[in-house]
């Protein structure tokens, strides 16, 4: 099995979870960092809806479930180390829940 | 101390580590996720040379430090809920110890 393969390749950590990073397919932009674990991984190769794994409500998060801001997978790839993923996505509507376009408006340097 | 207000409004993991996410400046190519702690943000903005914490050494790494494959810091974002860093840098030679320009090399979809 492909996914079984893909899975074996991956390293999650103590709470089975891995960061997987969102790209904007065509702008290159970076819009949030959430994590996954593998339920989460197989729905989103199986949907093509991106769903991550919620920490605080330990539960599967259908990205855009209540806001309607989903992503669609175009692209998923891990790292050479098998610890972090990168989803390429088309993002609908605003990536951030504070309806930025992403999640990183907060400016630290310069 | 600017520093410090900064460090108030991140949330690090139990570990004290906080993840960073480095894309090149001018391509957007993502090209690794590191860790840092407190002194990795404060040695990257200090020196300006990209400063993580390796976690499989339990001490500060200054990205390049052995392979000359250093990053400069252009940019710093933090993202909404402060756990995650975005790191817009200018990246000398391959990011990834593989030798490759960045470290998602390994296709998962489709």
């Amino acid at each position: 099995m492909k996914n079984n393969d893909i899975m074996q390749n991956l390293t999650f950590n103590a709470d089975g979870l891995i960061p997987a990073i969102a790209q904007a397919s065509g702008s290159g932009e970076v819009l949030m960092l959430a994590w996954m674990n593998r339920e989460a991984i197989e729905t989103t190769l199986r949907t093509g809806n991106v769903t991550y794994f919620s920490r605080s409500r330990q539960a599967l998060w259908r990205k855009g479930e209540s806001s309607g801001n989903i992503q669609k997978l175009v692209e998923m790839r891990g790292d050479c180390d098998g610890d972090t993923l990168l989803l390429t996505v088309d993002q609908i509507g605003p990536a951030c829940h504070t309806g930025k376009a992403n999640c990183f408006f907060n400016p630290m340097f310069p």
